[in-house]
């Protein structure tokens, strides 16, 4: 794909950016909304600042959330180390970090496990810091593994030469490991093929043309930007569709970034075939279908206003829904540590989950 | 349609503003690159002046950027009056004026309508800044009448209640008159119709955002802004799309800004119907088919950075075409100042041109 006049030459940096640093009980994120312009590590030191850090989106993508949360309740727990009620405290915080964003089940799930310690009358609260530590990293190895696996698996289904469209991003700003629909794309670039990609920038946050372009450039794969609304206009040039997911229903309806139903209703239109990577803990067992998944809505600042700058006129209504669900009609196939679920969906998710 | 939560109070302007002002051979334009945030007109001193005009987008919209041209090729044999060779120096003014932006037909054809003047060996040399001058007053006029005649007409298909979907900006700000999209919002509240408008904010330069949130804010017209990327998401809650046009083909396949075909696509995947507002003069008799239409590739800045700020990593590729092709089948209609051309496109575009 030829590059459109004004395209800017220079070398971008090369190497992966660490999304997170975990080590000796000091929990530190990478404050995302600073990329590309600055790479700013943020340390948080209990789970107030992790909840924060999770709101203002520093980090986001959602088997990040997930580690990150646990690692922040893990933090909570030393930091609280020694004083009455500790049990009864981090009870409290677990609540008040699943509740920092709705829609992202890796954030429920992840802390939902640590519950599972803290619910324990048989775990002594002394040993709650170590314990919740060390769950929190099973997590994290769990979820690094997961994307190593996804990306294997979904990288058989790509072809040498092919130019895939990805969307928001899903790599390894997104999660404790290579990612899920970019790391299908690293896996297959590591098996020897050659990729494009190209990447819509992502409205209103711009993680696709903030993050996936940054991560996608350090890795020397060849990416294109476009705008989002330049799907259909691309549609034809592409081979394949991957993005990640926040939630997975039952029935195989997938709630991602706002936009992705829209890119899958263009595929199926020009028949170019659509798929979703994601870890199997992304799957709901209590969301039956799209309409059981809460959709968070974010300040309609995010929208009206970009680096200090208004782009709207005083007054304006605004909706900022951050999510939109894509029925599993419009979905190839979703690619799992597990196996690629294709149609139908719904069956093939029970079989699986019942398998598990 | 509930307001986001952070959409601002506050309440904005009232009454239109005027795109351009020529007045005693003084030609000023509003410069909408500085919109919402200044009011602020430029002074077009000639053919020069109004080419860096439309090339900026101070002044855009196809009707207006026409009209435009027209009075910046006036103002010039006003500049040039009594030097040699008035005549072939306009005709290369027209030549630079109609290359200022390829896609739009409006330009092509306001221009030539003033080159049958400077061709006619019949017309004196020091008639010339007159007869242009008039030439462009008439151009405006009928645009005027147009807008208006497309908003009645378009208004009858409109209901009490209705929420309407717009994209870009086809109003009071891109034409000489009051719009064509919202030309018909316009009429169908004058006619004492409640509508409702959801505007996409129109990556990259957000002339929904900036222009239509701001037109329709001042009309008092209640308005809700989203992304691009919430078209599926926002189609469920729609009664009707309707967009502008840059360029009709004779087949009914219409360029207008990147995105629309997005939108007819998805209006179509949920049975929304899909309106197209738009001059007869927008038809261009050269073009069979979407595939002949020009489009414009801007520069890649115009996504990478905004206000200054840079949103890509340095050295990433850029795709930035400016418009895209929506095909005759996912259009209802194309709403002109002779009536609504329905289904099939293409014979009921013939016929009209051979009885125009």
């Amino acid at each position: 794909m030829p590059s459109s006049k004004g395209a800017e030459a220079g070398g971008a940096p090369r190497g992966p950016l660490q999304p997170f640093i975990y080590r000796r009980g000091r929990l530190q994120v990478l404050d995302q909304t600073q990329l590309p312009r600055r790479i700013r590590y943020l340390t948080l030191t209990g789970a107030r600042a992790t909840i924060n850090a999770i709101e203002k989106m520093a980090v986001r993508g959602a088997p990040l959330i997930g580690v990150v949360a646990a690692y922040g309740l893990a933090v909570e727990a030393r930091r609280l180390r020694g004083r009455p009620n500790l049990r009864r405290r981090l009870k409290t915080s677990a609540q008040a970090l699943k509740a920092a964003r709705p829609t992202a089940i890796n954030l429920t799930w992840a802390i939902a496990r640590l519950e599972l310690l803290l619910g324990d009358p048989k775990v002594e609260e002394g040993l709650l810091p170590e314990l919740l530590s060390s769950e929190a990293s099973r997590i994290e190895e769990e979820e690094r593994q997961a994307c190593e696996k996804i990306g294997e698996i979904g990288a058989e289904i790509i072809e040498d030469g092919d130019r895939i469209l990805t969307y928001c991003n899903a790599g390894r700003l997104a999660t404790p490991g290579i990612g899920t629909a970019l790391g299908v794309i690293y896996q297959a670039r590591q098996a020897g093929k050659r990729i494009e990609v190209v990447v819509c920038e992502t409205r209103p946050l711009l993680q696709g043309a903030r993050l996936t372009a940054t991560e996608l450039s350090r890795a020397g794969i060849p990416t294109t930007l476009i705008t989002d609304n330049g799907a259909a206009w691309v549609m034809e040039q592409v081979d394949k569709v991957i993005v990640g997911a926040d939630r997975i229903a039952l029935n195989g309806a997938v709630a991602n970034k706002i936009g992705t139903h829209l890119l899958a209703i263009v595929a199926q239109r020009f028949g170019v075939p659509f798929y979703v990577a994601a870890p199997i803990s992304t799957i709901d067992p209590n969301c039956r279908s799209g309409e059981e998944i809460p959709i968070e809505e974010r300040d309609g600042r995010e929208i009206t206003h970009l680096a200090g700058q208004r782009l709207a006129p005083p007054g304006i209504k605004v909706r900022n829904p951050a999510f939109d669900v894509t029925p599993p009609e419009l979905l190839t196939g979703i690619i799992t540590e597990k196996g690629i679920i294709d149609q139908p969906l719904g069956p093939k998710i029970a079989r699986l989950l019942a398998l598990g």
